[in-house]
């Protein structure tokens, strides 16, 4: 590998990824991508008693579909790099516990997923055979979590987003049929004063435009260059934001933008206000759909960035702003 | 690099540990550590008004004194791997949020500095120049966040460990004079069952085992090839299940191990019951103590092995036990 420009690697021997498997929630069952995820629940709790259990259950069996689906033993697996939305990022630690798997704790908010899908490239890049990356998120512990008791039945304002649940997960391996993973931006945090927590759009879209704009410059590559670049996940808002912010810096993507929080809902059909968010949201969406069009050769050229918001419900109690940040990887056939 | 054994990854190039730094807090600046730290304070506050705000600019200061310390150009340096005990990282996240290095999230609890260390060390060795990686964690955050809060004057069982304030941060380069990362064990989760939330030295001691054992297996090497074999932070407690554990299985390791929580303060003359503990315990110890250490050929061959509890307070309340975790590093002149 060879880093170019500011903060992007190109891959010389481009790692594959071999498989993907996801797991969604009830609601994002009802969206209008159910029919590329591998299992949908039919309710939240999926035989638990509290959500986190759920949430746990969700990311480990979509890691052990995974596994199974690729036919690559387990033991063959090197490393696998997780994270999710709760504190300590629990979900990883406890659905993954019994893996076996020798693990790397990661936080990225809702760039996780491909926060781990860029570490496990380098390691396979740089000589290992196989790498797990995955995340989870889910609406009910997510709301519990950062905002109120669902019981208390509050009204959402009209930026807010909806937090998927779910899991995605992904095996990168050295050799294989691809697509391939051909550069890695690794974005900075960026923190342009936004403080209102129901709107994470607002504050993610600057992070995404900085790495965005960092990776065209680094690459050479225009906006054109791909099928399709995918945010994961602005929703509505931060969508709007960061076409708006590209353009003013002279490059329009709007002809083959897209976003995960903006995909996984129906807009007219589902009452998700701003869109989805979560580390499952973009997860899911890669996993299920987007890796299928690769595999389908429906898409050949798309570049994800995932983005997410680095607060919490403390250092927003304590009038932080909300850094944000955006990590953008080239997915090619 | 190469993958050895079943876990650990051996460098063809070594990456150099070029410089480290660390701030602490009054607590450990009393202990008999002091003369190694960079920066003793004088109060918990250090002139903010909340505690994680303390810890956010404990983080800050510390990357900013190893940056000015190692005369790399900031722009020079490639990315940056952090995380802390808080809840979604904001320690880091905000300390570091002006840092303008692109930027990985990642939480493995009190491994967090070594699994930092470890993730720098692939990237560096597969063509990138400088990367850093930085932890902290902060006595009154954690207090608050993990048991209770400090006004409530609660007594502390005597497993329980105390979490160091301060933060430790290095930057590991391509070339340089050493000391040099020559092996990486990453660990897997180990949950052996444990309940208690205050008695982390015994949740974490069978990941130690774990690890420890198969970097011996993996790397053909004996404890004796190190001078020192040193883990952060089993405490008191956790450091005597370890040495116990190991001795079942034919490993004596007394004559050169010692724990990082044992050895940042004093145990008559400083009540902490079990010893230290948290993300800046092992992060400072070693980029205090330890690495001059090694600048100074005092010693000459470390394994560098950091535990973490991958638990948080819902998972306890619901009455989950405790996975650990602890990934090791050879260090070698």
């Amino acid at each position: 590998m060879q880093k170019i420009g500011k903060q992007t690697i190109k891959f010389d021997n481009p790692p594959t990824i071999s498989q993907t498997a996801c797991i969604v929630g009830p609601k994002e069952s009802d969206g209008p991508l159910a029919k590329y995820f591998d299992q949908c629940l039919e309710d939240e709790f999926w035989g638990e008693d509290s959500w986190e259990k759920a949430e746990s259950k969700i990311i480990k069996e979509t890691v052990n579909t995974l596994i199974s689906k690729s036919g690559i033993p387990s033991d063959k697996i090197d490393y696998c790099f997780a994270g999710d939305l709760l504190n300590q990022c629990i979900s990883s630690s406890f659905g993954l516990r019994e893996l076996n798997i020798p693990f790397f704790g990661i936080f990225g908010a809702c760039s996780t997923f491909v926060e781990g899908m860029s570490l496990a490239s380098v390691f396979v890049e740089s000589g290992i055979e196989h790498a797990i990356c995955a995340s989870s998120s889910h609406f009910c512990s997510a709301e519990k979590q950062f905002r109120f008791p669902l019981e208390l039945g509050n009204q959402r304002t009209p930026t807010a987003q909806w937090t998927v649940t779910g899991a995605g997960a992904a095996i990168i391996s050295k050799s294989g049929t691809g697509p391939f993973i051909t550069h890695i931006t690794p974005g900075k945090i960026v923190d342009m004063g936004i403080k209102d927590a129901n709107n994470m759009g607002a504050a993610m879209a600057p992070a995404a435009f900085d790495t965005l704009m960092t990776h065209f410059k680094d690459t050479g590559r225009k906006p054109s260059y791909y099928d399709a670049i995918i945010t994961g996940d602005l929703g509505y808002i931060g969508k709007e934001i960061l076409i708006d912010l590209m353009l003013a810096d002279g490059y329009n993507i709007k002809s083959n933008y897209n976003d995960c929080g903006v995909m996984i809902f129906d807009k007219e059909k589902q009452d998700t206000h701003a869109g989805g968010s979560g580390c499952g949201c973009c997860g899911s969406v890669f996993s299920g759909y987007l890796f299928k069009q690769l595999k389908a050769k429906k898409l050949k050229r798309i570049l994800l960035i995932a983005t997410g918001a680095l607060t919490n419900s403390t250092s927003n109690q304590q009038g932080e702003s909300i850094p944000g940040i955006a990590h953008a990887i080239s997915i090619e056939l």
